[in-house]
């Protein structure tokens, strides 16, 4: 049972600006690049082609403290906060040099995907459930 | 004096993903985009070459009610929500068919910026300050 | 009959980087926004919801003259160059204060989308052969 | 003295679109990563802060023969193809799979930055120049 995991990651040119820093929005790719490498470390995958299952996000945030800049080594770490009975909570940190520099937090929902119909909440199935569980105090910060 | 921008966009090819929707981080960016749209509409830019003042986000945050697909033409609705002595929060309404299916809040930060130095929060220059003003009601989602 | 399309664009900050110009990538998607728009003007869409033919890219370039910047506001003029049986070709101009500073090249073709099956070039339908033209002369640069 | 580089990289749903594969543009971005790790292996650094000297690239093209798709796991093999006394070229190939699906190319140019001027070529300065040299047999796709 999987409850958090740390990705290290470089800043690439791409994702930085004109201000020389990571454009913020891409602090939420890199939280869910980390996520997916969550479940994979469970045996899971978040988007198995053809499947009835889906996880779209239905709140996300990210509070920034200092930026990243081109060629930063840095440590993606996310924790699950909460597992509800259709719902998955993480919590995230940024970290650079040993020290958080941004805190993210990232709410999934579990839906069933019928062609032409609207997404619809459902229970999360017991063989993805019984691979994850809340990390130890609520997914502190590191 | 601005307190509010209404931006007509159309979803990109490039902004979906595999789950045929729009990937949530770029909502981020449209919030983005609405707010440069806004100062511009006062008269001022965000982002000025050589300028000694820069506005990095601080806290920013979307909750997602229902999908944007390939092609929909949508409503970026952004509004000023509070003015601080050296900071600006912002609230966003992502409108399709006239329905809000999405909301954010953007909060950035006045900064100095000096070679060599980490950024430092500085008070809004008034000449910037005098074009911008809370929205009626604080910025109530449309 | 649409031989071509001239969309207009402004450069966004997201799409710069630490170099303080739009990143090359984008360009790419530049002439994609364009290409789409094309289409919808001759009554088309390039991906219908559950379609069994899309329209990968074979070939894609861009030369560069000079940079775009924030905000810059400038235009993307798309032309088909070539229709084959399986294929389109366009030529495409990013145009700023009248003058070209980047052309692009984009081949196209038509496949067959079957679940667990490779992709499969096929002739172009006539109900969306009958809406394109090759540009005059083969589409020269504007 | 440095002449290629092997970069591994697993595609991340981000970089997916609408008809479940990666963006076409998003080899772009795989070329440039690769090309990037490729300088910091010759100990060198594609953007240096405060530098006067730049890469911006003139000339990039791709050709695409197969999909990625979310998750894959794939090589950039670039390697240098050319060095002139102004630019380098550059030759990429996408592998996945042990099989080449994609191959690129990039010719960048040494340029001097000033304010308010438009970029001038340069000639490569030696400190770089020294540390990089033509792949054997002009950087033939492996």
């Amino acid at each position: 049972m999987v409850f958090e995991f740390r990705l290290k990651r470089r800043v690439q040119f791409y994702e930085t600006d004109a201000a020389g820093i990571v454009h913020f929005s891409n602090y939420f790719r890199y939280m869910e690049e980390a996520e997916h490498a969550l479940w994979r470390s469970a045996g899971l995958s978040i988007s198995v082609p053809g499947s009835e299952i889906g996880w779209p996000r239905v709140n996300v945030s990210f509070e920034y403290a200092r930026p990243l800049r081109f060629q930063d080594e840095f440590e993606v770490h996310i924790r699950i906060a909460e597992i509800g009975e259709k719902k998955i909570r993480y919590k995230c940190s940024i970290v650079l040099d040993g020290i958080s520099i941004a805190t993210g937090m990232m709410t999934i929902v579990c839906v069933a995907r019928r062609p032409n119909e609207p997404m619809k909440s459902v229970p999360i199935p017991p063989e993805i459930a019984s691979h994850l569980r809340v990390a130890p105090e609520g997914g502190q910060a590191s």
